[in-house]
């Protein structure tokens, strides 16, 4: 009993003590975080160990699943921390990790970040973030006007009008992109006489008062998954987003794509919304904006420009002409957390015109009272964290200036990289960059040339056994943990839309240099040789 | 020319020092950094100033559209940001600070969130997240634990499974709504011989195949609007989430719900779930779990819980029993930024069955393989940062007893509360808190007095009197900055259903004082004597 007792006031004392009392700067937790401030970079090269533990062997640091029922000294929960996670965590951050589209982080974000944390506003409402709304309302305004440019008075009369939303704050571009097709989907299947419209009414009762066959949305082959789990939770279905077939250059063909409306039309099937990509996930394209656009306009639907990741091209003067048309647009998401150097968490839907989040306004009686400006009145999450200060940040210390030139050297990296994949005898290049992305893969001089023969049998089986290989080097380059690349499956057009495994890399971090471009392909020759089985087969083959 | 030049120059070395070097700890970030790291809620109390400006005003500060063609040194912009956001912002984890869900925060947070930030990882997939990942699994396990208990087995079997999930973790409660009844949906809607369910062929398709002739979710009147949003983005529409009416205790009427059931049966609409509320957003109270449940089961409907709010209360033994049944839920949502103390972006949902999240399985050429262990192939959003940690620590730092005394010591606070405005002449109570929330107005003596003669043409107007009395009160003592009470306007079941607005009190913050709880009292007092209109009526009529 006196145990008890006892247990029971030490927590007490410590609750106290975690509310009001912050750590001293030298405990653990404090001298790490200092360490952390003044370099990042050396920080997480000291602790993110390179370690080859497979993640089943990661689990078994992760597999109580009991909660404590004793408290731990936040010491000593630090040290378990960062040999449990910390070491066995990713280096993102690190110039030679160039696979996938996390970005390392400016500096001032993280005493930034603390703040934004510390000050826990909740965006859902005014009531629990007062001036952070008017300053989400400002960063959509910003992100509207790189977009769409217009003039400053449509800017003064709709940022902060109550009944209007430049667009919407999102953790991320799938929600983003679910905004985006919720509003297209509620504008197209609105109130229409005794129909009280699809947001109410719901989907199948809609469909029956348009007399629709079924809906469609239309994108490229290249286009992000997210698009078929819009269609899912939207209730429009997976199949009915239609990939339509891509050039050469990896960008939508605009003549299938104007033919599939007309068939589409025909079979009284309704396009909900085209949705052009500006910068796939997989090869770094932008498809031809203006021309959809005008496919869009004929066929009267909603225009959705998915440019997650090549949005911020947009703050490029010089590469902006590759999204000409993207200001026809009726909706765009971006990413700030991937080309903008915004930690995770903030993705962003813009919508042409203000009055488009009425299509999917929702109120309540304790918030989002209507003439209320709250934004979670017209947002898909409800309590929400004020990720928009860091975007806001960032926009004014790194200024459109700045992000040009993260943006264009990132472009003139790739082509560096392009360029000596090129140049090297034992590397084939698969997608050339149009942003600062590509693809390639591992195929020795004479297999190339083997591949070069034109010979559809032969080629079939090679690129089978390249494929094995791509997949070995990438996966013995990841456990290494010295340097990253992604790899991804694409139909090249080479060897007649066979799909083929090849290294994705993506080099948005300012920090990687030329010599660790070197160096991976260096790494990458290496581990080749260490297949004791695909590379033989494959120089055997192509004797 | 020369100047363009200059400044390119001077962008490019700023742009370098931003991604390698951090502010020097004398700078003003790095000053204010240490002062907040060292005393946070004294940080607050110095930076966040009660200015009674409008929010009109505030905009006034963010009304600029254009994107900076100058970089800003990092500490103007910081002087900038306190003076001009920090200022104005919400003092949410302020002792005074009553009126919603936004939790006060551990000290041991800030470190840790900057830890979680500048690590970056990205939980879609394991390539970067690596431990990350079996550490979100853990999490979930835990918290299946928490409402289901199973045994060890059970968790060693499913938590790490590829082809399972425990649930899913969300930015918040929203998405953990709408996360469950997506399932939900999918798996009632499922593929069933020529069709190839609504994941695939979408909502009209599964109607006509299901031939039901409306779904419908059935929740109480003290539902979330989540729910309806959910509905509307799911495309069941918002009219089919049903409405229950609740007891005078504000608990959804088993009978009243089993007999909507029948009716809904007899008319070929299927119930497609049934929600509990397990802490209703306005009066704090929580469903009869096991009677739903047990309805739920005989109509064969998905049970989900919305325990957003209240679900943190298993953690207390002492008041698990009120939430009895929760473990009979085919889903249950938390927010762990609510009453688990972890800061804004942390919701979860739970499923009972390891292979529900099946029905929601979306996968992609360049993560999300099948088979592999990427957390994004069943959650609704795709790239999410590493807020898991920050739930694992907290339950290892304070664990399962330092929750039960959060717990407790908050409820009997709200008891605390409730009996002094009971006992106070001049207030009335409307909800007594079941969980640490609570309702009540300011009514003086004379005025209840008149109310209860039960005159139902004198109460409307009287209440519509003190409604405007009320919202007079709550506006003036926010704008006044020291307190903050939110309101709500619900049905009293004393006036006869009628809806009246009322003061709404969440006692979450363990710093929150009864000295504070008495000033709050009195300081509402004070503000009611301002009122020069709607007072001297009352008291008029009231004579």
């Amino acid at each position: 009993m006196k145990a008890t007792k006892r247990i029971a006031e030490a927590t007490q004392e410590s609750l106290h003590r975690i509310f009001t009392i912050a750590e001293a700067p030298d405990s653990t937790l404090g001298r790490l975080e200092q360490e952390m401030s003044q370099n990042l970079v050396g920080f997480l090269n000291n602790h993110i160990v390179a370690s080859k533990n497979a993640l089943t062997d990661i689990e078994q640091d992760f597999i109580n699943a009991r909660i404590p029922e004793q408290p731990e000294f936040v010491s000593d929960h630090m040290h378990h921390l960062l040999d449990k996670l910390v070491a066995q965590s990713v280096h993102t951050s690190s110039p030679s990790f160039i696979g996938h589209m996390t970005s390392a982080l400016p500096s001032f974000i993280l005493p930034l970040s603390k703040l934004m944390v510390g000050l826990n506003q909740n965006l859902v409402k005014v009531e629990t973030s007062k001036a952070f709304t008017p300053l989400e309302r400002q960063v959509l305004g910003m992100m509207h006007n790189l977009v769409y440019q217009h003039d400053d008075v449509f800017y003064k009369n709709w940022m902060h009008s109550a009944e209007h939303s430049l667009g919407a704050f999102c953790s991320g571009g799938t929600v983003a992109n679910i905004t985006a097709l919720w509003v297209a989907r509620n504008k197209l299947l609105k109130a229409d006489g005794d129909f009280r419209g699809v947001a109410r009414e719901g989907l199948h009762r809609a469909m029956r008062h348009y007399g629709y066959q079924d809906l469609a949305i239309l994108v490229s082959d290249r286009g992000h998954y997210s698009l078929k789990k819009s269609a899912d939770i939207l209730g429009i279905g997976q199949e009915n987003v239609i990939a339509i077939p891509t050039d050469e250059h990896n960008k939508i063909d605009c003549q299938k794509l104007a033919d599939k409306c007309q068939q589409l039309a025909a079979q009284n099937i309704k396009v909900l919304a085209i949705v052009g990509v500006a910068g796939t996930t997989e090869t770094g394209n932008i498809d031809p904006l203006d021309k959809i656009a005008e496919i869009a306009q004929q066929n009267q639907c909603h225009f959705h420009v998915d440019a997650a990741w090549g949005g911020a091209t947009l703050l490029s003067n010089k590469y902006r002409p590759l999204l000409k048309g993207i200001e026809q647009a009726d909706s765009v998401t971006i990413d700030a957390h991937k080309q903008m150097y915004v930690p995770m968490g903030a993705g962003l839907v813009i919508f042409k015109d203000p009055a488009s989040v009425s299509a999917i306004e929702h109120h309540a009686e304790y918030i989002l009272r209507k003439g209320s400006k709250d934004l979670g009145s017209h947002t898909l999450e409800g309590s929400r964290p004020g990720m928009a200060m860091l975007v806001y940040s960032s926009l004014h210390i790194i200024s459109r200036p700045g992000y040009e030139m993260l943006i264009n050297q990132a472009i003139e990296k790739a082509e560096y990289f392009a360029d000596i994949i090129h140049q090297h005898d034992d590397f084939e290049l698969i997608t050339r960059p149009e942003l600062c992305l590509l693809t390639y893969r591992y195929a020795p001089k004479s297999v190339q040339a083997l591949l070069a023969r034109n010979d559809d049998e032969a080629n079939k089986s090679v690129n089978m056994l390249l494929g094995k290989l791509t997949k070995f080097i990438q996966k013995r380059q990841r456990e290494d943990g010295r340097s990253f690349v992604s790899r991804t499956r694409i139909e090249v057009s080479r060897y007649g839309g066979e799909k083929v495994i090849v290294f994705r890399v993506v080099l948005a971090n300012p920090l990687t240099t030329k010599e660790i471009l070197q160096g991976i392909l260096q790494e990458q020759c290496q581990l080749a040789q260490e297949s004791e089985q695909f590379l033989p087969e494959l120089l055997q083959a192509a004797k």
